[in-house]
């Protein structure tokens, strides 16, 4: 359930009654829109009709013009399209990007709410001030709805206290959070993990849903996640996949993402589809900055046009399909009496970035500029400032040994064990040479480091630490201890961020001093940034995309096949640790 | 929400594990479908595919048969068609039958859930007694959910404690207590009634859903309520009625019912529509036994595809579509792995009577054989036995005057004022003739009758005397004084019913023991005893269908013109009495 102060429900009984007024045409609407087509996501039909808006929700919507009086704002929109505000069912809001530069990004390009994923704040702050910032958040233009995640997407004990039940009950209640999930971990939950299962079923007892995750799985994997309570899923990557999730009762969200931008097969695959697309979505999924440059949800719903999708049914996909899966069509995903004032004008019913956009009744934004304004988050007063460690790495923390297990890196986040380091530790094990790389994970404060070679990452780089990892630590890949020291001490220097050493010089630097995960920039900022760390990366014969995503995952279980962990390089799928961290005994800085 | 125990998510940990297993061919089925066409509600598609039961639930559906081991019950169903237990969402279980009855009834006919109205037994009984008999019908095969009333839908100060905050709000609670309404009290919600709108509000913001009853309402109307947060509405009697309440985001339930059976003309006015069906619903509402006589949700699916419905389409309205619409899409409403096991089998796509019907695992019934039974309600012992009522009538209660108020009886339920008896009560009245009947309501302490005259109801007719009443009382319509007292007293010495009297004989006697409104006998058996009444008034002039109805709701003051009520002769608009109570002062028999 939505923050009830925003909803219909929670209205002053003497502002609802005002609210039918309006419908009656006996009280005048603060705002009427004349003239234009309505998107009727309800129907899938395209209605010339008038819609009335008084406060924040809409009252009427039909021909009658008795609610315009002297004070009413009539704006003509004759040629004009309205849809429903967008609702990204599955976002990632902590992308480089904060959830705050995000919202105000996506109200611009019409996305009116979000449903957050809320891993990479959750586990870095304690609950109760995660709590506040959500409810901070809850206040905003933009709804900023939750979905709670129910095991960590890492390999430490350090965050079992984080999904404790009653932490995670706690967490569920809250009315802001619709989900949980999405659930990596459904291999541990197959396993038997009974923790998971009864935080997992406290969720559906509560009447909330649960996002699955499950790339490539096959009809029994799939069947078992469903009959363990699974209701939606996002990782199918053609329309194959994508209708076996829908035949198995899986509301099935298809995806457009930096990483995964399968959309227009999958839309050209379900082209003789002919069923029922009701329980279709469809998500930007943790886009990266780079791939934000053309939009949001509605660079989305152009790629799926594009693809032959037919447009009134791309905007219920990303309308009301999603506001029924969370139970909230009461309240958004159409234009309807009793809504939410969340409308988009579109100036054709293939241009989805809307002219203008019209939140809970007020203009947001309008011609792509941002109208309204709300208080930012005080990241540095809310304890989420910069990166405050005094250690620094130097050259010998690095063993540069021969034998290290040897990551292959296969696409911007799938690696594979070069040799089979379990049973031989690379006894063939390359040298740093052209094309192989050294990596490591440093804990954050500096106490230990996990070393690896990696291959497939570029052809030559003297280093690049990131902060932006899924394990807190400060990662480094490169070719030369000094550069990597260097590249390791600018990120804990300005606090947090991404480096590039090339030549004992800084050639690239991203700031990102919330806790050295998120920038503080506006969008446009990081998607220029993005592109020139993108560009930098290919130069050095990165052959992948979306290198972010390889900082971010590579101390990431939840994919195969081999990771560098806080406790060492683990094998995903054995759970061995092929390689044990090191100890380092530093003399530090203070 | 449902009752927690029957569910997935209520599942004790050990058993949702072994579920699992089930799919995953693990651990072995219960029971394996075998070879049929699943109906998939899902996409609308038609598949080939296997089903995997183990206890309540489904745990698998596709081609494998690695679950099926040497105790698991394989039935071999080629040719057949499987499809998700039908879901009645608006359901009066207290129409002469009672909810034992008509649920013995409708498993046969393959409904294995009733949303149920609680008008009939919750101002019959106290909280408690109530509250406690929701529970124990919880544990039927047949899942009992239930429609909380906000409204009395009949003019009487006596039932006011009924809707008092506190108590809907206990009701609301309740798990099995999925949706408020339907609301006949509309216009005392429009006429600015806080209690009733807080009580509204109440419903949705923990969630549930909120039935309207709006007949014949305008877009002015429909959007004042639906901006007042109804989520659902059934009364349209037109396909372009449907498609107003479709295209305002109601979800629209079309109905099928003996008072309105106006589903052919809906389904054949929407035979154009190429739009989304998924938000539309089908109801059986409250239809009398006579009208039952050719099954309950399969005969209505059977109307409707002969009307020229597409016949996935049909089931869909009755089986995922309700389903979402209660947020119970996880649980029921289709066949995938983690619903319960509600299961029909069909001969044929376009017969949806089913040969055999599984409800929660069980066989429950084959060829229109129930084959499980389960503990009745005890209806004596929980304090809703015969009527105990020690005083009779006599002719002398009867005013017969001739200035009285002349009700028009139009159709079974509306009734005009045939002389505007607000300004001169009736000078043109008739007198007692043929066509020109007595009607009278007793209350049933017998203290005060409330008498008017009807017409259109029969040409001849000594007395019909009826406990069946939406006000309690004891309704009686006839042209002879001590034949209309025979017929009360009668209907008193049976404990409450419904009795004709011709020629001072007992023409017909429907004994009614539980609290005088509903029988305790099969379905059968009151089908036959209905359409022996329905003969009978046939042929004494009765131009109309489904008198029980008449009787019914002659005291209801939701419908137009003209009601007999506790208080007098109520016209419904004006809220005027015509025709004040007279107190009778009567020599008790004791």
């Amino acid at each position: 359930m939505m923050e009830c102060q925003r909803r219909l429900r929670a209205l002053e009984i003497d502002t609802y009654f005002q609210l039918l007024g309006v419908a009656k045409g006996k009280v005048k609407a603060d705002l009427y829109l004349h003239g234009a087509t309505v998107i009727n996501v309800y129907t899938g039909e395209l209605q010339a009709a008038n819609v009335a808006v008084k406060g924040r929700h809409i009252a009427y919507v039909g021909p009658s013009d008795a609610m315009v009086g002297p004070d009413t704002e009539v704006v003509d929109l004759t040629g004009r399209y309205l849809c429903p505000g967008y609702i990204e069912p599955h976002c990632h809001p902590f992308q480089v990007y904060n959830p705050e530069s995000l919202a105000r990004y996506v109200l611009r390009h019409g996305t009116t709410t979000l449903v957050n994923d809320n891993m990479g704040l959750y586990m870095l702050i304690d609950e109760a001030k995660f709590l506040r910032l959500m409810d901070e958040m809850g206040n905003w233009p933009v709804k900023m709805l939750w979905s709670a995640r129910l095991d960590p997407q890492t390999h430490a004990e350090e965050f079992a206290p984080f999904f404790a039940p009653d932490r995670i009950r706690r967490l569920l209640d809250h009315p802001l959070v619709v989900q949980a999930g999405e659930l990596t971990g459904w291999p541990q939950l197959l396993g038997g993990d009974r923790q998971m299962a009864e935080n997992l079923l406290y969720a559906l007892r509560i009447g909330k849903r649960v996002e699955g995750h499950l790339p490539g799985a096959s009809l029994e994997t799939l069947s078992m996640l469903a009959a363990g309570g699974i209701t939606a899923e996002h990782e199918a990557i053609t329309a194959e996949e994508a209708l076996r999730r829908l035949r198995i009762g899986l509301w099935t969200t298809l995806r457009y993402s930096s990483l995964r931008p399968d959309l227009p097969q999958i839309v050209k695959g379900l082209a003789d589809y002919r069923g029922n697309t009701s329980r279709l979505m469809m998500t930007t999924d943790g886009s990266t900055p780079a791939f934000l440059q053309d939009g949001y949800t509605d660079a989305m719903l152009r790629v799926a046009i594009e693809a032959g999708m037919d447009p009134v049914t791309a905007y219920q996909l990303v309308t009301i399909n999603p506001a029924t899966y969370y139970g909230l069509d009461g309240e958004i995903g159409g234009i309807a009496p009793g809504r939410l004032a969340d409308v988009l004008v579109l100036e054709d019913l293939d241009r989805p970035t809307p002219a203008a956009v019209l939140a809970e009744g007020r203009w947001a934004a309008r011609g792509g500029q941002l109208l309204v304004s709300w208080a930012g988050i005080g990241w540095e007063a809310a304890g989420l400032g910069k990166l405050q460690e005094n250690w620094r790495a130097s050259e010998s923390d690095f063993s540069m040994e021969a034998k290290l297990p040897v990551l292959r890196l296969e696409n911007p986040v799938i690696t594979r064990l070069q040799t089979d380091a379990r049973t031989e530790h690379s006894p063939a094990a390359p040298t740093l040479s052209d094309g192989v790389l050294h990596a490591a994970l440093f804990a954050r404060d500096g106490s230990a480091i996990v070393e690896a070679k990696i291959v497939g990452m570029a052809d030559r780089l003297d280093a690049l630490a990131s902060s932006y990892t899924a394990a807190k630590g400060i990662l480094v890949i490169g070719q030369h201890p000094a550069a990597m020291a260097r590249a390791v001490n600018q990120v804990l220097e300005i606090g947090g961020g991404i480096v590039m050493v090339e030549d004992q010089e800084i050639l690239f630097e991203l700031e990102m001093p919330i806790l050295g995960g998120m920038s503080t920039q506006d969008m446009e900022h990081l998607i220029e940034r993005a592109q020139t760390f993108e560009k930098l990366l290919r130069e050095r014969g990165h052959a992948h995309y979306d290198p972010i995503y390889t900082l971010l995952f590579l101390s990431s279980t939840h994919l195969p096949e081999v990771r560098l962990t806080p406790e060492g390089v683990l094998h995903v799928k054995s759970r061995e640790i092929l390689r044990n961290r090191k100890l380092l005994n530093r003399n530090r800085k203070d």
